[in-house]
């Protein structure tokens, strides 16, 4: 086991996009595990569209991370040093853990990860906080019914794919958006998406317009600004907006401006509301044992973008503001099994 | 009885701010109810922000008003010929009528005003579709706590007053917007709103994260825009935001905008929602039962500002969008008892 830990550290807030002066790689000594503790090294670590919120010095849902601190992410790992009952070395996890080669956790703070039943990447995907993201989001907030028409932005995204299968499972029609060629057959082709529109190329509006001529009665948003507004002048009577993440938004130096929606609001008597993931904690287990479920019987589907190298795991989080990854986005940091 | 009969028509659809090329008064023969009709004598009519988006010609939740053709209004008025069953000359009743001496109307599409609780001019206001609007708003979609704190835009409007009242009665501390030295002194030395903000005169955003130190847990929203952008900024966690009218935009020639609020929902995750009172009638017998038991016992107080005259009817309309009212602005057409 290498004796050295390497680690992202916040190097500095970004002013708009951030880029590679934000992020500091440093070489640190392996840490060691306390009472209680355990030492997991990172098999592969998620980066997410929320971190961006976490770089920059704000109130919100988290506190902000730390300039010259390491960076935080969810990860999966593998536990080589424990000093905590629950937990024997070979154990895979899965917790809050640092853009690190090791992170010391708290051995209450994991949670197991079972290599048997799947890819042990899929614990930070389509059988993690993504996909209950759109567990939740879609089934609570969104409330669909059958034959409702329901439109997901960001839809080849790690919650976005999973939005749209949930919703076809629920006998809704399914409209996706999303920024690729490569992503539309993706959607139309293997997931099964009623349609999907291709934001960069297509006129938006007009396609959503064309594709819903009943209205949009569920919206399940995770990009905002233009994509959104088009959507959003299309809604049906009653329709329910999920607002789960607004990427398109994230990086703007000035706070961004928009049309006014609502109006619009009162015409379609339209409800709006903003979702986070953790304020399910306590029906984890239910999302948990459903998606596990429809990902064995290929109700839902997925797919991974692995990028290779925790050197590289900054460019991976970039990569998510050009919509680059298809599904869930993740860094691979070593390989489950390796002897080290 | 007249023989004839003055109506407002809609001259031309405003671009902008209506003036008053819009509105053309006309003479017409006063006209005969047919089987199942009745004339209805106008007492009072009801100008109303919503009647700005029946001048447009664009789809919405009614259908818009004809040019050429005579303008709609709530009204109460006295039956004075009925070839209906249910009524008979000398019945006070309430209906959607016109901007006009008199109107015909179907029998069952009026409902009755008993002079002997209130004065007849409540059923347009206190007891009639503003304070129902502001019951379901704020019960309903708002779901006010006990200790929440309300904010309510537009707080010395035929909605807004009621809205503030209500919450009081629910536990709320509550915090008008409003815009003149007059209205806010209604609002806390009569109606016991615990703080008003003057938009005109105030720093909105300051004031209201003043009056707000724990946030606004209910947000009632009748005027859109600068108001509603301070506001949105000081949302507690879990928030509700009833959408019940835009006031402050309904005149504007280009689509407004704005700075974009779906990234606030998130970190708060709040939830904004429309609503239209209509949607509600299987319910109206609970809202007038109990908005006549408040206003009997004090407990929901009124004020009505009242113009003279049906030919001051549009000057009465426009004053709507300078805030010239306080409490609901209604125009006495004749006098109730009156002999002609």
């Amino acid at each position: 086991m290498a004796e050295t830990n390497r680690v992202w550290l916040l190097a500095q807030r970004p002013d708009g996009r951030p880029d590679m002066d934000c992020f500091e790689f440093a070489e640190r000594q392996r840490p060691v595990p306390g009472d209680g503790e355990v030492l997991v090294r990172t098999l592969y670590m998620s980066v997410d569209p929320y971190m961006r919120g976490r770089m920059r010095d704000a109130e919100s849902y988290a506190e902000p991370w730390t300039v010259g601190e390491p960076m935080q992410a969810g990860v999966v790992g593998e536990i080589v040093a424990s000093n905590h009952h629950a937990w024997e070395e070979g154990d895979v996890v899965n917790g809050n853990l640092r853009w690190a080669d090791y992170a010391i956790a708290k051995g209450h703070e994991l949670v197991g990860v079972n290599p048997d039943l799947a890819p042990v990447s899929t614990a930070l995907g389509v059988l993690g906080m993504p996909a209950r993201t759109a567990y939740f989001g879609l089934l609570d907030v969104g409330d669909p019914k059958p034959g409702d028409t329901v439109v997901v932005s960001g839809a080849a995204g790690a919650v976005g794919s999973v939005v749209g299968q949930i919703a076809r499972h629920a006998g809704c029609r399914v409209v996706g958006v999303a920024g690729s060629e490569e992503k539309i057959s993706w959607l139309t082709d293997e997931l099964g998406f009623d349609a999907a529109i291709n934001y960069k190329d297509d006129d938006v509006r007009a396609r959503v317009r064309e594709a819903c001529p009943d209205g949009v009665d569920v919206y399940f948003d995770n990009v905002g600004g233009p994509v959104t507004d088009a959507v959003m002048d299309n809604l049906s009577v009653r329709a329910r907006v999920v607002i789960c993440g607004q990427i398109s938004l994230y990086n703007a130096q000035e706070r961004p401006t928009g049309p006014r929606h609502f109006g619009t609001l009162i015409q379609k008597r339209a409800r709006v509301e903003g979702i986070l993931v953790r304020d399910y904690e306590d029906r984890y287990e239910e999302a948990n044992e459903r998606l596990a479920r429809w990902v064995n019987d290929g109700t839902v589907q997925y797919r991974e973008t692995v990028t290779d190298g925790l050197e590289r795991a900054p460019e991976a989080f970039l990569g998510l503001f050009d919509g680059e990854n298809i599904g869930k986005q993740l860094v691979q940091v070593a390989e489950y099994g390796d002897e080290e």
